[in-house]
């Protein structure tokens, strides 16, 4: 029995009206602000422009009452000790990327994307009408989290290489940056994988620290830069298809809010994924020819590497079957990724192939 | 010059702190409901679906100092009708697809979805990041209306029909529900289109006034009923790749509304695409396995039809161009899609194309 479970049960057995004493006394005085830790510095496209909708549509909706005091790293901890200083209370709220944290937990995987995973919109399909909201808050019972999704990258590029990638051969020895299931994947195809933090990639691109890394999109990575360091970019990964972003509060500060303040923050979530994917991929296009413009050559992988980034997948996603409540996440997600898909490839994907088709393009 | 610009120039030359006196009492009271008239029977899936979550988002987000008042057809005025009471302030808001209107004004059409136009995220990036609000609101202002998008059905089904479609020539004389510009598409081709509400539509294709429809999709279809009455199903259609759903607001009732209140209003609208448009899509998968199971047979659209619908519907867009603001929509719609679309292929698409190859399915 974890520490949270203790305390969920104690609240429940009697001491509520306690609680709700105890809670009133923030509100008397009329607002309420939340430290918001973040992985991302200040101005990084994409991923903190999500923490930066999710601080002003929270400020807007609630007329002040509720306000986040967002930081970058570094002001209050570092990029990647976002979850432990929530889950500890030290911080009220994170946005991160849950994936970061998968040695907390191996589940955390799915709540950004999994190799051979969802888009964007498979993934709040599953969130919110198969399980998956119910399944991140399970997961954040051990670690004092409530969870929210607020954001997506959409379909991230395969990533900047000094090299083209003609075999899977050519990972082996590759010291290369990409975080969660997919990092481990590639570790099977004999790459030195590291999880660097977004702030510190450019640099460690350019000293050689690393051979090649994968971000986010155009948009992101312009800002980033890479494309003065690095000139060869595949623009599919099989790594996040659609990654969430992730804005989970402390539970005894989740629970302490009122009603109205829990309904803004979660709804807000949902508008800050709907509201910033959109930006993302509004802008990808134009980045993209930015970057060809500046000498970046943009290319697919083989079928053949494909082919062993799928292999690799499933043997990583399998290793992680010991653990039961991993099971319970994986078996979840894939029976709704079954679903959506049925429907998604016969209406959505047939009509983009006919789109393509007839008007060209 | 138009009625409302009158109004508005009035106002901004002398009477706004009047307006704002005005509206003060309202919220002396604490409370503020508006009366929000739909085109979709109490419990029609998808459509009220979306209804209903901007009404109770609304109303937990405000703490009961925003509600809406939801109203089905006929409580008030009749389904296709709320545009009108809106504009004219017979009710406060509406919750309906703007293409039904473009009688008011062809550039409606773009509100909701347009032949071989954008898939639900693509209408999106649009919207919100490629100056599509901007537009909605310059074509509100001739209808004292502010723009507000709050759902969307996703990729819509070729349709129902009683016998199978080998041949463009099939539609010619075929008394087929479809609105929009997409009906008019069908007309080029021979087809008797009839823009009939949804809650009447079991009843016209029963009785044989209609010898086919499109509504929606597997969800909502289903609910409807219409695998009772035809047994063929196409479920790729060129007409609307992903439906926007509208609750515009009476643009005095919007001017005079809180900032708060505002914030909410338009947040919750982008919650609700989020949310509403997740839940249709995990649904659509299981659905169209029932409907199967029911003796619906589903099919696509031959090649040679998807040409006819190109050729047909490239004609009904060029005709609406004498309208400057149409052009202008389309042109603004035109740019933004192709900015998505040069990256969303690329990642997105070819992403899914390998995963269906080296995962099958």
């Amino acid at each position: 029995m974890d520490r949270r479970s203790f305390l969920k049960t104690s609240a429940l057995g009697g001491s509520a009206a306690a609680a709700s004493t105890l809670a009133a006394p923030v509100y008397a005085q009329g607002k309420k602000t939340l430290t918001m830790v973040t992985s991302w510095p200040r101005g990084f496209a994409v991923l903190d422009d999500a923490a930066s909708y999710m601080e002003k549509m929270v400020a807007e909706m609630s007329d002040g009452s509720l306000t986040i005091d967002k930081k970058a790293p570094g002001e209050l901890v570092g990029a990647l000790e976002v979850f432990d200083a929530v889950s500890s209370g030290q911080a009220d709220m994170y946005h991160s990327a849950d994936y970061y944290y998968i040695n907390q937990h191996p589940g955390y995987a799915y709540f950004t994307a999994v190799p051979f995973g969802g888009t964007a919109q498979e993934v709040s399909n599953w969130y919110y009408h198969g399980g998956g909201e119910q399944l991140h808050d399970e997961l954040g019972e051990i670690f004092n989290l409530k969870g929210l999704l607020a954001g997506n990258s959409g379909s991230q590029s395969g990533g900047w290489f000094r090299k083209e990638i003609n075999s899977a051969d050519d990972f082996n020895g590759l010291k290369f940056r990409m975080p969660g299931l997919g990092g481990k994947v590639l570790g099977k195809l004999g790459a030195s994988v590291q999880n660097i933090p977004g702030g510190e990639l450019y640099q460690a691109l350019s000293s050689g620290a690393l051979d090649g890394l994968e971000w986010v999109g155009p948009m992101a990575d312009e800002r980033a830069g890479f494309q003065e360091v690095a000139k060869v970019y595949y623009t599919a990964g099989f790594h996040e298809p659609g990654s969430a972003l992730a804005s989970s509060v402390n539970l005894d500060v989740w629970n302490e809010l009122s009603d109205q303040h829990k309904a803004i923050l979660r709804y807000a979530s949902m508008a800050v994924t709907q509201y910033q994917l959109a930006e993302t991929l509004a802008n990808n296009g134009a980045a993209l020819a930015r970057l060809q413009s500046q000498g970046v050559k943009t290319l697919q992988f083989s079928d053949d590497v494909w082919d062993a980034f799928g292999k690799a997948s499933a043997e990583v996603m399998d290793e992680n079957m010991g653990d039961e409540l991993f099971a319970k996440i994986r078996n979840s997600f894939e029976a709704s990724l079954a679903n959506s898909a049925a429907w998604i490839n016969k209406s959505d994907g047939y009509y983009v192939q006919q789109r393509v088709r007839v008007l060209g393009g």
